[in-house]
């Protein structure tokens, strides 16, 4: 049986679970494929820390050129994280004519034109299902099986621990801090979680789905991003109150070749499937011209899902190694029909709206005013129960409204002396 | 640009769509596979019909041979459906060494192997995505992403005409024959819908998961078949009120490298994804050891949502055709570890029942000392409302317990003098 070498830099959480699910699955893959995935040589820093699964001594190295300039290992897994020196260590295997496989949506986000530049110029392969919705074949799905649709939006929860904290919000009522804790405990937010929190991790993700789905690398700076920091309790029960769960998003929609890309905190309806994915999970809901609405479902982390996905790219690779001629795969580097990115403020939306207003009389009526002259068409109304001495929660949803329109309207508003705190804005989707 | 010419055979409704998405999209298509997929020759027995799609008429035949002797053709879509001429026309294809694409559940359920031991003897391939589940990519999920998985579990909503129905019964309050009238209107369900109500269809297709997933070709008759015809509309509300949705599965799991393989309608917690997929949509649910959960969703029918499979599996040949030596995909022959699969009355399930009762004394002492007798444990007991004087439905939820128990003691209880119609016992998954 024909052997295949691979070498893997980055012996953590996700390298150590590829290896496992590599050795525990070894013959099922070798049935499969046809072939045997041999584990050449594995690169990390620290080779001192306990892991999952034993390997030989002879197998670890604290030097990355073991495998590198090792001309047998045909295939280089980069699961260190980061940008530097993962995208060193791509580059270099890409430049030896290797093929990899990575997980690193940061990097991938930063510099994947560049990346896949440099596999297109060496003739090599970069596969990276792992880098959105960890397990869940999404990359696959926009690449290959969508191919022949005209992408019309992505709607994902590609966070588990923005959706995890706003899910147990939800469910148990508890506040931010207090879902956060509970999420750090239980291992589904990091130490420090402000990637996950503010929104990069999404945006990253959004980077990666737009190349895939739309043919084009839109860089950070065009994406609209707001985290999950901001939302309260009272917003989630209110939203509820009104038929709507608060979900992370990472939107990108196209219309009239014009790209609109947000990750934020958002209204959607009870009844849409991304309003039931709770807790960790991930789900990439995806309209075409062809399919019409799909959507993906699975865990969105985790060293086993993340393992699935690291080797159903290296299984790609081996067919790729078989076949004497490169395959030309859909093209990573296509370009797409999008004219321009939108900014946020030409965007137009539904809104939640949240007042925190003194119960005086004719207040209602003064906010209403401000809206109207904006344009702004309010959908429903409705005055919480006082919480404290005379200022009250009015809320609102608003018709489909011009983003800008709207900003002027609440910045006016919040200088009203009757109103106390910032109001809350959030977006609604229909979807 | 390098030129591929494909045949296809079936000019019907899938047949146009595939062409018209091929025309619509051509430049896409181009950009993104880095060749021109050229529809060379269309055959169909029927060249008058009206489609919505113009094609040159030099294209059009009625003779398949200018298909499968041309040398030019390297792909063949089989899109008539049935098993003949069908299969006969796919053999004759990879016995030309062409590659074929077929959306035929009902042939790969009924030869599958044979029909996958042929492309193999002529290194060809068979590619079929749109064979379950249309335009989701559950196929190539299965066969390419998740293959470093031991898959455990598959239960799939496979058929749309059933989902619409029960769907709309549970929503509309309709009963069967409304639902089934309303299906037909809107083209949910053909003419004659038999093989989709009592589960044939979801079987051809749970022969193809289950060779994609536990690697092992069963047959139709090792499937335990149920169709949704005898679900009532009082079964779907008590189920309801219990917190349950019946739905339309296809189930294989994998036990003890035994395999339990049914297509039923089934009661689900109304919290599971599943039981949110309604309508004419589809949707896959997979339980594998290294993934854990995943979902994938979509509309399981329709001539765009199988173009867009079609095409997919087409751009998947083009790489084939590119690499010059065969790739070996995953194979569609693999050993699975399967031993054997189990007979209906060797499993074990929680049930809903309901008996019809003449609304005596001690009549609910007898049923619940026979269940007794034969160890199945109540859950839950409930008298409803009268519907006609003296008979009452009492509907019960039972603990796990085994078919062949239930089967026996169902049938004592239905000999009773008390008991006044068959009694309705519909299997419960709490997934």
């Amino acid at each position: 049986m024909e052997r295949i070498d691979i070498g893997l830099v980055g012996f953590g959480t996700v390298g150590s679970g590829v290896v496992k699910a590599l050795k525990v699955h070894a013959n099922l893959l070798k049935k499969k494929l046809g072939v045997q995935i041999h584990l050449k040589k594995i690169c990390d820093v620290n080779l001192r820390r306990k892991r999952i699964v034993q390997v030989s001594p002879a197998v670890l190295s604290r030097n990355v050129k073991e495998i590198l300039d090792d001309p047998q290992i045909k295939i280089v897994l980069e699961l260190i994280g980061g940008i530097h020196p993962a995208k060193e260590i791509i580059l270099q295997a890409l430049e030896r004519k290797k093929h990899v496989v990575t997980a690193n949506k940061a990097l991938l986000a930063d510099c994947g034109e560049e990346i896949f530049q440099a596999a297109k110029v060496n003739q090599s392969q970069v596969q990276f299902e792992a880098s959105v919705g960890s397990g869940i074949p999404i990359v696959k799905a926009l690449r290959e099986s969508l191919l022949a649709n005209r992408i019309q939006s992505i709607y994902g929860i590609v966070n588990g621990t923005s959706n995890y904290i706003l899910s147990q919000m939800a469910q148990m009522n508890w506040d931010f801090r207090q879902a956060l804790k509970i999420a750090r405990q239980k291992g589904y937010a990091e130490k420090n979680p402000s990637l996950d929190l503010k929104g990069i991790d999404s945006a990253h993700k959004l980077v990666i789905l737009v190349a895939l789905g739309f043919g084009r690398w839109i860089t950070l700076e065009q994406i609209h991003i707001e985290g999950i920091t901001d939302i309260s309790l009272n917003d989630i029960t209110y939203a509820q109150e009104l038929g709507y769960t608060i979900k992370p998003l990472a939107i990108a929609k196209c219309e009239q070749d014009e790209l609109e890309l947000r990750v934020q905190p958002t209204l959607i309806p009870h009844e849409h499937l991304l309003s039931s994915v709770n807790g960790n999970y991930n789900a990439i809901y995806i309209r075409g011209d062809l399919i019409g609405e799909q959507a993906f479902y699975g865990e969105g982390a985790g060293q086993f899902p993340t393992a699935s996905a690291v080797i159903s790219d290296i299984a790609d690779l081996v067919y790729a190694l078989q076949s004497k001629v490169q395959p030309v795969k859909p093209c990573l580097l296509y370009k797409g029909n999008i004219r321009r990115v939108r900014q946020i403020k030409e965007i137009n939306s539904c809104y939640y709206i949240r007042f925190m207003a003194i119960d005086r009389p004719g207040v209602l009526a003064i906010i209403s005013g401000i809206l109207g002259q904006h344009k702004i068409s309010i959908a429903s109304v409705s005055q919480k129960a006082r919480k404290r001495a005379k200022i009250v929660p009015i809320v609102m949803m608003t018709h489909e409204a011009s983003e800008r329109s709207l900003r002027l309207a609440l910045e006016k508003i919040d200088r009203l002396e009757n109103i106390r705190r910032k109001t809350v804005a959030i977006r609604v989707e229909q979807l």
